[in-house]
């Protein structure tokens, strides 16, 4: 079988914080097509890596950072979507906690890495800009079903923190009361002994963390996560 | 970029009798690898062709069989997932109308074309299994929240016919009653002044039709549909 295509990967990866919101990183392009634009990292798989190690590998080489999940999104396939040739690209999601926020390191055929603010992005290359909307549609649509929000939050975190992510992704403001009340019933976040301080004059605030055995305890017992 | 990678397609059609159950479509390998065994239909994505045509033209020419529905399942990039070389699959599920049941026509590399009871598969050849397995599971969480199995039935159907096909599905006996209250709550339902004969001695039943175009009007107003 004579077949002309390549396959890459690419790594849609979301972080968020809480003040200023949910982000996508991205690189600066090194070399042709599209250099100097801004564009998901990425690049062809090798013979012998799965497109999860893959995924992974290149986005250590060209951002330095990695990921505490990953999942795949969806392979696009348009036979224009690449100018050099048929390139087939399996695209990944995956979500980073805050505290991988500053530790960029851009190289190989990335000249620069960032992350840019879902409500803020730039112009990019080839088809980026559509991966990226199913990415974020993919995110949102997620985060009412699956506990996967966890992901993006510090390991303890002051309730608010919870809240503002809902209500960024969601797009709309939340009934603080009843959205506590909600996800407490759940049963899957623990409240610490632990106090968040936060900064400047506001009390000590309670810290909680996702029970991840609980979580998978209560979904074999039929808990029905929704947010 | 030297790459040694081939691009297939494979798709996962299902098709409804209210009688026969949920089938999927199957082909007998005309050519090794896996000689003789029974395959998920698909082949070797051309360069110029998308990969949903890919999908449309290799079932067409391994089975006859053309489709209402098809989307993406998920792509399977395994290294070791096809003894030639490293061959990744972009899966698809489709759907078709139990009208289609009768016109199956193997050709080119099929031998054979046979549904399969989804309750009595053969063993199969490749990563079929698994491919199959994340499709049945696909679609059993995907008609409950979307009006996907409207694609399964006849244009016209008594409602027995949409609560068997989600008895079987979703694995367990309905509550007859409320099934219906539930489902024509939805509003998404048109029933028809043409009555259903039975075949036997039953009573001529009412006829169903389901109303795209209300639903996609009810969805902009909010609807949520869940069954």
């Amino acid at each position: 079988m004579l077949q002309n295509i390549k396959v890459t990967v690419d790594a849609i990866v979301f972080s968020y914080d809480p003040l200023q919101g949910v982000s996508i990183l991205l690189i600066k392009r090194k070399n042709p097509p599209f250099k100097e634009s801004w564009a998901i990292p990425g690049g062809f798989v090798e013979d012998e890596e799965s497109l999860e190690r893959a995924t992974q590998r290149e986005l250590l080489e060209e951002t330095g950072v990695s990921i505490n999940y990953l999942e795949q999104l969806y392979t696009f396939g348009n036979p224009e979507r690449d100018p050099r040739s048929r390139i087939i690209t399996v695209a990944y999601f995956g979500l980073v906690k805050a505290s991988n926020y500053e530790s960029l390191k851009a190289d190989t055929d990335a000249s620069e890495a960032r992350w840019f603010n879902i409500k803020a992005l730039p112009s990019l290359a080839f088809d980026h800009a559509d991966i990226i909307k199913l990415a974020i549609e993919r995110l949102r649509n997620k985060i009412r079903y699956q506990p996967i929000g966890f992901h993006l939050l510090d390991d303890k975190f002051p309730f608010s923190d919870l809240e503002t992510l809902y209500s960024i992704l969601l797009d709309r403001e939340i009934d603080r009361r009843n959205f506590k009340k909600k996800v407490m019933s759940l049963g899957i976040l623990d409240k610490l002994d632990e106090k968040h301080k936060p900064k400047g004059a506001g009390r000590p605030g309670d810290l909680f963390k996702f029970n991840k055995s609980t979580y998978e305890k209560l979904l074999k017992e039929g808990l029905h996560f929704e947010i």
